[in-house]
């Protein structure tokens, strides 16, 4: 189509204001000493239960926060907010993906000196969401034992894109024959040396090594940010 | 973000310019007597096993045949293959979505004069694809028990979209708790009247209500053109 030119250069520009933005972002996060994390799968993935329970566990020993992209409604930080977690909701409309300048707008009355760690559940998108840097320290990609194990090849920018993978509803894994090692081979295959968890947000199987992985590079971070 | 007005100026360009393309389309496929399906879900809805027992069945007494909309692999036209039905794979790189030009591209060397029904299989998106006519005759929206039933209230544009509903893996329901009830629910609250199938690809339960519907409708559409 011959508008596709001009589409793709307006698209850079955006991206670059993004980065931006980004850039910002990630500038005051490290001024706070806040770690930022955030979660990126299809819709149905499992990121807002595994964000609840994650939420729920860290909060015994650090203050924690989230914010929550969908298209349309609330529904995800009424669910979040069970964890006794300050919650917002962005709202993005019909826009598939969270942007840098959405962040920095939803936490613009947050104090972040006060925050340990913060959360940023995507909109549900395996494409859009991989070409937005929203500051964060770390991207973390979930894919559900449900999907099937050629998503990371099906998807592979989501994936290049994201520092650590997370496989979940492994409860679910006998009874809809999820072969695991295809899985993390296909992972591998697309993202050599990916560090993968499988875990269970029903059963909380695999959710401590998580946690103790997001302590150990917040703590990497802050020695950084030192140093 | 300052870019913005002008991103969606030409996003309305190259839109319209979808939209002349998906009409040319149509004409196309009216004229030669082929009644053109599109499937839209998740990545993992169970799509490519849905269209794979779709195409099974079909064949038997229908020259079918099906077009698969992906990122990066040519897996699911291998998948789709095994049907013994012509399949072609559209990789779109980047892209979240078919759009009309490509599926014009992909059909260059067809005859659609020999087919009764084509299937066009839309990449793996909640989100994107909504916005591109391509020139069907009919949408399907597909959603999997294991998404949780609010997926409709929360991805309400591609609902909107689609001319019927399809919930697959119905066979998991007991083991991932789906409340059925709460999905046909939420999805009347967003499309009021919207025809809703209950599928599982495994058993085979629910496909024979989803094809009777399938030729139905071309029966109306033939009844159509010729009056």
């Amino acid at each position: 189509m011959k508008n596709e030119p001009r589409m793709i250069e307006v698209r850079k520009n955006v991206l670059k204001a993004n980065d931006v933005i980004a850039h910002a972002l990630r500038d005051r996060f490290r001024a706070a000493g806040v770690f930022v994390v955030s979660l990126v799968s299809s819709p149905g993935s499992g990121k807002t239960a595994f964000l609840e329970k994650t939420l729920t566990l860290l909060r015994q020993n650090y203050s924690v926060a989230a914010l929550v992209g969908d298209l349309a409604t609330e529904n995800d930080a009424v669910r979040l907010a069970r964890s006794q977690a300050p919650v917002k909701q962005i709202v993005t409309g019909t826009v598939c993906h969270l942007e840098a300048a959405m962040v920095e707008k939803a936490l613009a009355d947050w104090d972040l000196d006060q925050l340990d760690f913060l959360f940023v559940e995507n909109v549900g998108n395996l494409v859009c969401p991989s070409s937005y840097d929203l500051g964060e320290n770390l991207r973390i990609v979930l894919m559900s034992v449900t999907e099937g194990e050629d998503k990371p090849l099906k998807y592979p920018t989501i994936f290049n894109s994201a520092d650590a993978g997370v496989i979940t509803k492994i409860d679910l894994a006998k009874v809809v024959e999820f072969d695991e090692s295809a899985a993390l081979a296909n992972i591998q295959a697309v993202r050599p040396g990916m560090l993968v968890f499988t875990v269970s947000a029903k059963t909380g199987l695999g959710t401590e090594n998580f946690l103790d992985y997001l302590r150990s590079r917040r703590a990497v971070s802050q020695e950084n940010a030192i140093a």
